[in-house]
């Protein structure tokens, strides 16, 4: 999944940062990582990969930027904005995108050094760049929190993943709910806490309440059997 | 800005992801911060805060969970699926999209502790959760990771936070494209790289390339500087 999409880590100079920007990926699913020239590889680095050490033993090694990106088709480059040459510019929404209608291209998206950014002549390479719409006072994201969240819009976007309520009972149909609001209304009657001379909007309050939360079979069910118990204390007093 | 949105932090062990979650904070200009019984906030939480020690700074402390939560009026606990009872489940974009239509609200974001998250209790305490869709078969976000998912959306939606294409020179009218069109054949013909007589696709080609780029105005004038030098070079030829 996604191994047309190269991450490329250019004069990364904390190896903490490639370890944690490799989990970072994992967490979405992308696989494929290259280094260009990092300042160094060291235990750090795997240990901040946590479970994602594998990202960084089949990561490829490159001297320069252009090795890296030679065979690549579409490349992108994280940016900061207002460079002297303006350049075609993505979020990483649109980013996502666009990495969807270019399923066969094999992508890199570029991350230069933590200080410096990825220089003039590197981002003149790239057919876009991308930029995270971040605080304009504190814009200051850490490399790995940058991977996360392209690695996470590339995830949700291209797999539609969205979070779905599961829920362990079925909803109640509106026969079931209004036999419900009958019973209440009679109970709360008997208990002559529900006046009909002066009802106020005692019913339509509860009835709103509960339509909000719309209520499934095992709940209609369960409220069902506390007004039986009500009825029959009521019965027997 | 976004000053009804807390993000709490329950029992975290690092000292330094509460730093780099501050950090995360304020890179999407979330300012207020929370710790419940943390193991410990050392140096540590200050170098990874980064520029962000004024979040740090400001965080409110409690002794447990309930006192943190006790005057919001929306509860949201990061979760992971699964649990013995169901519960109303969000996306970071759907979490987003509720928290743009409850601006009035005091809302809490909550984490759990690194290893353990929230207990039940906690969770049950809560109006709904919030799960990031991540790689099922390797889930594991680093905890300011998922702060900064959950922030960024938070921005993005909120802000309407886009990132637009900022250009240095206006678009060239139709017009103009068609007289540069119009000029390159002529210059390509007289160089006889053009043959009428078996013009193949080459202008379609070269239309189809020069409109996709979409040209500018200073680009057209420097292509049309171009038709004129080998014009006048083919004159004095």
């Amino acid at each position: 999944m996604f191994d047309n999409i190269t991450i490329i880590l250019v004069n990364t100079s904390h190896p903490g940062n490639i370890g944690s920007s490799a989990r970072a990926m994992k967490t979405m699913g992308l696989t494929k990582l290259a280094l260009v020239a990092p300042k160094i590889v060291d235990q750090k680095a795997i240990e901040m990969a946590a479970g994602a050490t594998d990202i960084l033993d089949n990561a490829t090694n490159f001297a320069t930027f252009a090795e890296a990106i030679a065979d690549k088709t579409l490349v992108i480059g994280t940016s900061a904005r207002t460079r002297a040459l303006p350049w075609p510019m993505l979020s990483p929404r649109t980013l996502a995108e666009l990495i969807k209608s270019h399923t066969k291209e094999q992508i890199a998206i570029v991350f230069g050094n933590e200080r410096t950014g990825l220089t003039n002549e590197q981002l003149q390479s790239c057919h876009y760049h991308v930029m995270i719409p971040a605080n304009p006072e504190y814009s200051s994201l850490n490399l790995a929190a940058a991977v996360q969240i392209i690695a996470y819009e590339i995830r949700v976007v291209l797999l539609g993943a969205d979070i779905a309520t599961e829920w362990d009972a079925a909803l109640a149909n509106s026969n079931d709910v209004q036999q419900f609001f009958v019973h209440l209304e009679n109970t709360l009657t008997k208990l002559d806490f529900l006046k009909q001379s002066a009802p106020r909007k005692l019913m339509p309050r509860l009835k709103r309440l509960f339509l909000r939360a719309k209520l499934d079979v095992m709940e209609t069910n369960i409220l069902r059997g506390i007004l039986n118990a009500i009825d029959g204390r009521e019965k027997n007093a």
